[in-house]
């Protein structure tokens, strides 16, 4: 089955917002089997958005839209698809009860604008929207479906859930595609390449393929087998190998992330953490703290951006500040031992670096320079890490809380790959 | 001038990441007078990025793609390229010469993978990356221009604006178009547009229109002029218009974020802040930081996740716990107040609240209830938000830091819009 999707919004073609839709629709997609051919994106225009529809619905026998859907004068998609089918827009009665009822139910006053959103083309289906105003709209023609769902993702996702993918799972097929992901820190893309090379042919069965994204590499086994058993053996097989080449590298599957690694480790054991932080400026705390459930582990933690601060609610020696600096290895080892003694406990993180794009100073201490620490029972370490001067300051804090969440992850007996 | 942008990437098409160059060089090239008729998003497949190339050479004056010039096998779009140009690749001594030169420079041994980047379709232009191994490509037909670039966003950027935006500034047009975006907290989308209902018909000029991303709107007005002059005055005129009538919910303009208005006040005051968290886990102090310059005025903060944590580091006092709970006003004025006194700073920020999706107790404590308290001179005061139970996690904890940074910039004397 193959599948296109459209993403509509003026806000997207002039590159305001960026579109998360497609990436997750795609994702669900090709778990579902689907062969995404590709995106498109078009802006609020009704003859845009028209051509794209007619296009898509010639070329796939899926189509997925989103955005366009809410109550302002530039939400055009229902204009677009209706032109795109020949049919003229409706009031639908079902759907403007629904309106009303979701304005009830956060007891709200519904604006007059809203009325818009019940309008669907001539004999599609409406789709409900639990979590917000604008219900979805299904079109069937022959053995092809569109499904319109609303730009915001929080409505799209739970609307595909409920709407769309019981129907994509019923469907026959005659190939069973899978695939894992192994995620991957510590290594390049180049020398992963070369690790996989004769892994990595272009008409192999799994095919193999490598992304990088923010120093997190992913290795994609995509499999097609003709039935569930056959893809995993396939899928399975490759992927055992690729373990076994790359190591302690390999810290997961699927979405998994390193502070996602390390919260299940520790949650499992009981164990518990707090962070001290210097350029990360709070981003390592609040990784920690992205998970539901993360009061089990997290007890505190300290953004420490003066050395007034990591003397004051970290009792690093004023010493060590003068002697070797904020940014040196004594400091970073300083901030986890008080930051672990200051919090009762198991575990402590630190980081100290220069996140740029001023306050370098090079040879010693460019920009990029960032010194991680770990305290636990048995003592303290810290680890360099030169970031290179090619990243931003984003990026500086993104690596410097991988490296550190990495250290602990190596240190952590179930954090590494088994 | 009419832009296609193509990204290509079996990681895009499968959704395991998320296409985000797309978005940039569409607001680079609106910015630069381009129209962007739409994106495209191909797999990594040198047969489809040839048919999406094709079709947009034809279609377009200027096409953008990205990704696929990585060193690995699949990395396609050199191939892609080449079959729809209808010439072969070919070695590029200068390519190759640049890529040598960059490991030297990052003092790295060079990976036999990364000379098929010195590829070139026959009869391209080299386009220098000073950021990493892969070269761009260029390629002119007639008066159609098409440049590949890498997918790795620095890499992408610094190239775009070194060797394609000073081409674009070149070329003349007989229109002129620009656009204000003033940024928008506080008021529903439905909401605003119906305070700005008049000035929203579709063939206006300028063109007014309303987005809204993680509760922040956007409001975009977009004329088009004789000369820059002329559509200076008329977008200047609606944006005056619609900041009377939307009054101090208008908080900047462009990519403003309350964050980044917060820090640009309390800069030019040199005044200081801190930060105490509960449920936003680090993000309010991480955003605080995101700046470049921000140790000028971001003293300390302290994630408090445990009551344990609230007493020992913001002096929270143990009754208010006991009487109110955590998720109190009383508990987050105490810890705006401790955070204050601690830090020694002019001001400090206060959030504790439910994030979920576990821990409500409605109907008093729901998942999404939240406390945001400010200390300053003048004494402390705490601000409610019923975040809903529609939101998730993330959308909670990113609404409760916006809430509290919207609090302190209505409070700063030139945080409000002037």
């Amino acid at each position: 089955m193959d599948a296109v999707i459209i993403s509509i919004g003026t806000e997207l073609t002039t590159g305001q917002q960026i579109d998360t839709n497609s990436a997750w629709l795609a994702a669900e997609l090709t778990e579902l089997g689907a062969d995404v051919v590709g995106f498109q994106t078009v802006g609020d225009e009704a003859g845009r958005i028209g051509v794209a529809v007619r296009r898509a619905l010639d070329a796939a026998d899926l189509v997925v839209l989103t955005g366009g859907l809410g109550p302002t004068p530039d939400d055009l998609t229902r204009e677009g698809l209706a032109q795109a089918i020949g049919v003229p827009l409706e009031e639908s009665p079902e759907a403007l009860r629904q309106i009303r009822s979701f304005f009830e139910r956060v007891q709200r006053p519904m604006p007059g604008s809203n009325v818009a959103q019940a309008m669907l083309p001539r004999g599609c289906e409406l789709l409900s929207n639990p979590r917000g105003t604008a219900p979805g709209i299904h079109y069937c023609r022959d053995e092809t479906h569109l499904y319109a769902l609303p730009g915001v993702p929080t409505e799209m996702k739970v609307m595909f859930s409920q709407s769309i993918a019981p129907l994509l799972m019923a469907l026959p097929g005659d190939q069973h595609p899978r695939e894992i992901r192994l995620r991957c820190f510590g290594l390049s893309e180049a020398r992963v390449g070369e690790l996989l090379a004769d892994l990595m042919g272009r008409d192999r069965n799994p095919l193999i393929g490598i992304t990088a994204s923010d120093a997190v590499l992913t290795i994609r086994v995509f499999g097609r087998g003709r039935d569930a058993t056959e893809t995993d053996e396939l899928i399975r097989a490759d992927a055992c190998e690729i373990r076994n080449r790359l190591g302690e590298a390999i810290f997961g599957e699927g979405d998994d992330t390193l502070e996602g690694v390390v919260a299940a480790v520790l949650t499992t054991r009981g164990e518990t953490i707090a962070t001290a932080e210097s350029c990360t400026g709070g981003l390592l705390a609040k990784r920690l703290t992205d998970m539901p459930g993360s009061s089990a582990y997290f007890i505190q933690g300290c953004i420490t951006y003066s050395n007034w601060a990591k003397k004051q609610l970290l009792g690093v020696p004023e010493e060590l500040l003068v002697k070797h600096g904020a940014v040196s290895e004594q400091v970073a080892e300083a901030m986890a031992f008080g930051c672990r003694t200051k919090a009762g406990s198991d575990f402590a993180l630190s980081v100290t670096g220069i996140a740029g794009p001023g306050g370098g100073q090079p040879p010693d201490k460019p920009v990029g320079l960032v010194w991680c620490g770990m305290a636990h029972a048995g003592g303290v370490q810290a680890k360099r890490a030169l970031l290179g001067e090619h990243l931003d300051r984003a990026e500086i804090r993104d690596r410097a809380c991988k490296t550190v969440l990495n250290l602990l992850r190596l240190h952590l007996p179930r954090g590494k790959p088994g």
